[in-house]
């Protein structure tokens, strides 16, 4: 059976930070999706645009195998969506592979999952991480059980190798 | 003995092309390097640099076990480069693997290397393909011998799978 990810963005994403894991899973056959709070199209920091397949709303988290949130300035925008912060909650709760990379992890620190999980973040962001109670690294990429995090798009190599690894396991 | 795979390009550059390999193949323990023609940083069409590691001029091709050339409006500027194009022809003299995507080929073109060989491109010059005698495929990758090609972004995912398996073999 095709595996099934699903990436939660708004405009103003990074552009880097959506597209590379968009097609590192596409290129392992994982089918993605692109989830926001509108249908139509969302913009990224840099100009790069990407056709919303579902709004929030329409979401079931159930068929999907693995979240995936990139960052730029979208995360201090989906992190108001309570539907966004249901959806994290469930692949916690399901123990289900997350991967958040940059300011992605305001999506999780909303939800409230990250209190004692290794991770890391955006640099200007690593206080709100350890407000949080996550337990912040920083390295290039973290992998505590069904998380991976990474802190920015030089990272994004390390991120790739992850989530992939994750995925398999 | 690590594999190390040398990047040609320039100014205006295509973001995701540049970065999508340059990531893809740290993520497989490959170092990458970065040739253009003078010292500094280049920066693509979106905004993103990147530190230029060494110039054309101090490119040793016999170090390198893979050349990639990303599109943009660089191989416009690279082309005119007679040590890109001697460096190109030595991968092809020595059936090394060469990537290249959307405008990329146009290094090519001018090195004379794509006579017979099967290649895709950004659609907007498979005409200047087809008259530097390539058989031309509209298609997301071809894979002819050494050589590695794509369109466009969006063929990032099946760009990145060939090139990865292109070094393993």
């Amino acid at each position: 059976m095709q595996l099934k990810a699903l990436i939660i963005s708004a405009d103003n994403f990074e552009d880097m930070e959506l597209f590379y894991p968009l097609h590192r899973l596409k290129e392992e056959g994982v089918a993605v999706e692109v989830a926001s709070m509108k249908e139509g199209a969302i913009t990224g920091k840099h100009g790069y645009s990407i056709h919303v397949d579902l709004t929030l709303a329409e979401v079931k988290p159930e068929e999907f195998d693995m979240l995936v949130l990139p960052g730029g300035r979208a995360p201090e925008r989906v992190r108001l969506e309570e539907k966004a912060l249901e959806i994290a909650r469930y692949f916690f709760n399901e123990n289900k592979p997350v991967a958040a990379i940059c300011h992605g992890v305001q999506v999780l620190i909303s939800a409230g999952v990250i209190r004692g999980r290794k991770a890391t973040c955006f640099i200007g962001i690593r206080d709100d991480l350890k407000s949080a109670g996550a337990r912040y690294e920083d390295k290039e990429v973290v992998v505590d059980g069904n998380l991976v995090t990474s802190r920015n798009p030089d990272d994004l190599y390390a991120f790739g190798r992850e989530l992939v690894r994750k995925l398999r396991t």
